[in-house]
């Protein structure tokens, strides 16, 4: 298989493109998305798991910093995952060196009493509630215009199809590239620069430019419904790809639902109810530890 | 594995059923989506091909014929495609026999001159328009209500699935169970009863209830862009049929395209041309001819 543009040996099919194409190709689509964002002179927290996605993120926005005027941080929650936490600790300890940016280690265990590892039952659910809580409460509390995710299109097929076997079309019109952040609830804006980009290509762009990442499944994920997704769902690139742009058309067609937010009583964070998820949760497992 | 209401042996997973109760589950919903598509005292011409879907369909259409008041006929097309068009023609005359209902047999390559294996590019885009508009003309000209097709639930992902993959919301806005006949344009409704059954539970409908049907997959279709997505996109029956309910919801939103439909200038039928598609096709075989 040979590069469509030098001929030379290909080391991805689609597009075919040789090492020295498919790196150009791959930033010049990251720059235009960056664009498409709007995000020139804003201050920017980026979420790093260690994982190939965030740590790729991480590199690439540290790559155009300077064009596109950003202002920079990794921000890393010690979930206390076993192994995994730990290797991807140093995975983005690396990274952040590398690269030369301000690295956030915020310690669940320490700063709350437990960790993801002491949920017994679906700690994924969790984990997730937890994540997003703890970062957008950091970003809010220090000034972050967004928070960017490495939210990839494999992700977010995960999520569209996920959404489509539950009937839930409300979800399905929150899917997007881009929240914008509304401060008087506290909700800092995300940012999914790599959503277009498969998982494979975003490994392929680390491996070729050797960026620091650890390839270390969580062991909560084995089995999980996304794993089991991504086994049924065998489709090219150009599928995905047109598949998502196609969600991304009906949902401008989908009704919005109206959400109420509130304050939570507790924290003061956005919420639907009168005490937010993460406070229930927190209490939960604070009353387990005693 | 055995039923979940008698716990004799299962022979279906999903929902996990004998023998007999998964005749009575299968019989009892076709039953309901009858009576959804208020087709009662209606003339019904059922397009059957000989095999699995179209058999099941022209069988319980027959069995529920009296409640339902129902004036039937079989109507089948020889294509004149090799060895399958003779076993599909084999096949409806015994299911027509076995069920006594009238059978009209329309025999392309000896009313036009030409067979779907003259077709020697894409074929399959021929077949498909050639069967619409013949079966459409022929129930016009009888004065039947409605066309009863095989379509199942696996065929209705497929088209929802591939319009997605060209990013066609306008096709997706067409799908469903029904379509209303419009008169003035000579346009004769369609009905799929069994629009919410996979393949799978129709294949085994018609093997328990030893119905008349032949198994021959149609040579042309062999890697068919619809064979390789079955294989690609592997969801169980409750994922499925979750995705075409929660498509048939969207698809209110859809804008609707509006469609300037005239009378063909040739054969007076419904086009969005001067000469519809049939006409063209039915002239350059013609030229080809001689």
């Amino acid at each position: 298989m040979r590069c469509q543009l030098c001929k030379k040996k290909a080391v991805i099919s689609s597009p075919k493109l040789c090492k020295e194409h498919f790196i150009k190709y791959y930033e010049k689509k990251f720059k235009e998305r960056l664009e498409k964002l709007k995000i020139r002179g804003k201050r920017i927290l980026i979420a790093v798991s260690g994982g190939k996605d965030s740590s790729v993120l991480a590199y690439l926005l540290h790559k155009y910093k300077k064009e596109f005027q950003l202002d920079l941080m990794l921000f890393y929650i010690d979930l206390g995952i076993k192994e995994y936490s730990k290797k991807g600790l140093k995975a983005v300890k690396i990274l952040s060196e590398l690269i030369n940016e301000p690295l956030q280690i915020y310690d669940l265990k320490a700063l709350h009493g437990y960790s993801i590892d002491d949920f017994h039952y679906k700690p994924c659910s969790y984990c997730g509630v937890i994540k997003r809580y703890i970062i957008n409460k950091f970003a809010f509390e220090n000034g972050f215009d967004y928070i960017a995710i490495g939210h990839n299109l494999d992700d977010e097929l995960f999520f569209i199809m996920n959404n489509l076997f539950n009937q839930d079309l409300h979800q399905l019109s929150r899917i997007g590239m881009k929240t914008e952040t509304i401060k008087e609830y506290k909700l800092i804006g995300r940012i999914k620069p790599l959503y277009y980009f498969t998982e494979k290509e975003n490994m392929l762009y680390a491996v070729l430019k050797k960026i620091p990442f650890d390839n270390t499944e969580c062991p909560h994920a084995k089995n999980s419904t996304q794993l089991q997704f991504k086994q049924n769902f065998n489709f090219s690139r150009e599928k995905k790809l047109s598949l998502v742009k196609a969600f991304n058309k009906i949902k401008k067609y989908l009704p919005k639902e109206e959400i109420k937010l509130n304050l939570c009583e507790k924290c003061g964070y956005a919420t639907t109810s009168k005490i937010c998820k993460f406070c229930r949760i927190d209490e939960m497992m604070r009353k387990v530890e005693k």
